[in-house]
């Protein structure tokens, strides 16, 4: 990735000094993602301060210039005039480093990341493929943890690092909280899995929900339903609420609306959670070239949930990523 | 665990309300672990801000009170007085709802957990006991990614629902790096295996060295007089500092020591790097109930790396609560 638009946007928010901390953000500037603290400076030039334990790695990765990062005071005394700082900077760092310099919050970073090059759509479709693959060939369905156990360890071989995000299998009743960890409890149904691979850093995020009687494929047919109306309204220049607001109005016309309890999708690439945000406070306009999930959900507490979650690249029209089907069973 | 000790702690420091945002802090205090942002209050009572999505998962596990996230204007309107706030809170926050009051950065919550519960230690006893299980039950050594996949895999049929970080099996001369990725290369030696598995939230951090020919063993009895001679030292009353300048001394002794680039441990709970840290910098006191990691280690540039690692608790002496064998042979 070429950071110059990174550069022409902090210059036209009048910053001189953008001080990068958050790993994802390093890694799209400089190809090497840390995994210990480190700092990257941009200001006409970049450079990326790193500790001593990492510095081969970053050598060897980084696009950008590298130095060890020895203390925050090296680091400050590379700063000039006005200083931008990134919302996820931790407090600490701030005062270390920022208190002498008129400061800026900015997410030029993050809001260059919205859209995908070429490259970036690439690394997310093999997240996906290694994704999909993995679930394919997952035979232990017996409990949740061995499913998610077997799941991760084929993305593993496959050739992902590490699972996007804690592996989700809930089943029976579980499968109405959105955010359940796995249990070793026998396998009910339905059963949501909520899974991610890793490739090049960047991340896939798709969810099936396996049924088994009638009332579970009642909610599963809502569920469907106001996903593929949601992608159908996807185009450049409609509002991300917009799309929540499509896919939130089938849910309630059927008379689940207080069972839809997040938002309808998000940016996906580096993070597994990006910008857009698919929901009705975010009044931003899609772009071509962003890529994004539409996963509307149905909970109703103490008996079970359904969702249904795709990863759709903006063109024209949303282009859907996802190979697998909709529709799995055992 | 009884908060009472934090909240005499945050009274000391002057301070009447306590901002807590790092998950790893609110599953100390409430025993839950948010996995989306969210936000514990605490003054003379607490109250946990969660997200909708997370609400039921935490009205199952908080100790404390929990209340929906729904803006942080609302959270703003439950501090008072002084504002205890983390060093890890991001700006975004601090600037939200911080604004208009007096604010301390503090790390009480931090310096309580230095001291674990014999709650604590058994969880960290059992996660190194899934690790170690883990490694033993392995069978597939051809390459670092299939190490990696069958040690993770096992560590989930164990029950941890994730590894404690980022599993490294370094071979070769990549064990010359100690933060290495796993790569598909075709194994050689030696390998550097860096894994540690969760228990209750709780994780483990083991290394083991798999040697092959005189020149590793050479360096791998230096690397363990090392070791040995600084879990020697441990005890209630020494600085963390000296216990890093014992290691240190074996490794230069032997003309190594530019060779070990980090720092000899760190304390271990619900985060794999906690205080105190075993380096030339921290000058805090041992104390009795502390976990640490002791993880000397040598890396020689473009040839290969050696550490081991184990982990004690501090009672009288230096408790190792590791069972596994420091030699592993294939």
């Amino acid at each position: 990735m070429d950071f110059k638009d990174v550069i022409d946007a902090m210059h036209s928010q009048e910053i001189d000094s953008l001080i990068i901390f958050k790993p994802e953000n390093i890694a799209y500037l400089s190809g090497f993602k840390p995994s210990s603290s480190s700092i990257l400076i941009l200001k006409d030039d970049a450079v990326l301060f790193t500790s001593k334990m990492e510095i081969d790695n970053a050598l060897n990765q980084s696009k950008v210039q590298v130095a060890e990062l020895k203390s925050l005071n090296e680091v400050k005394k590379t700063l000039q005039g006005t200083v931008g700082i990134e919302n996820s900077l931790s407090v600490f760092t701030y005062k270390k480093i920022c208190n002498d310099f008129k400061t800026k919050l900015t997410d030029v970073v993050e809001s260059s990341r919205i859209i995908k090059a070429d490259y970036e759509v690439k690394c997310i479709e093999n997240a996906i493929k290694i994704a999909e693959n993995s679930l394919m060939n997952t035979e232990i369905f017996e409990t949740e943890n061995k499913i998610a156990a077997e799941l991760e360890f084929n993305m593993k071989m496959e050739g992902s690092i590490k699972p996007a995000f804690d592996t989700i299998v809930a089943s029976g009743v579980r499968s109405s909280l959105p955010h359940a960890t796995v249990t070793l409890n026998k396998l009910e149904f339905p059963v949501v899995i909520d899974w991610g691979a890793v490739y090049n850093n960047y991340c896939s995020d798709t969810t099936r929900t396996i049924i088994k009687n009638e009332k579970q494929a009642e909610l599963f047919e809502i569920v469907l339903e106001a996903q593929k109306k949601a992608i159908k309204v996807i185009k450049p220049g409609i509002k991300a609420s917009y799309v929540d607001k499509v896919a939130r109005k089938v849910i309630e016309d059927y008379g689940y609306g207080s069972n839809f309890i997040h938002s309808t999708g998000h940016g996906l690439g580096l993070e597994v959670h990006e910008k857009p945000l698919l929901s009705q406070s975010d009044k931003s306009k899609l772009q071509e070239g962003m890529v994004i999930t539409v996963e509307p959900g149905i909970y109703i507490k103490d008996e079970f949930g359904v969702r249904i979650e795709d990863v759709v690249l903006i063109k024209k029209n949303a282009v859907r990523l996802n190979k697998i089907k909709t529709e799995i069973t055992l």
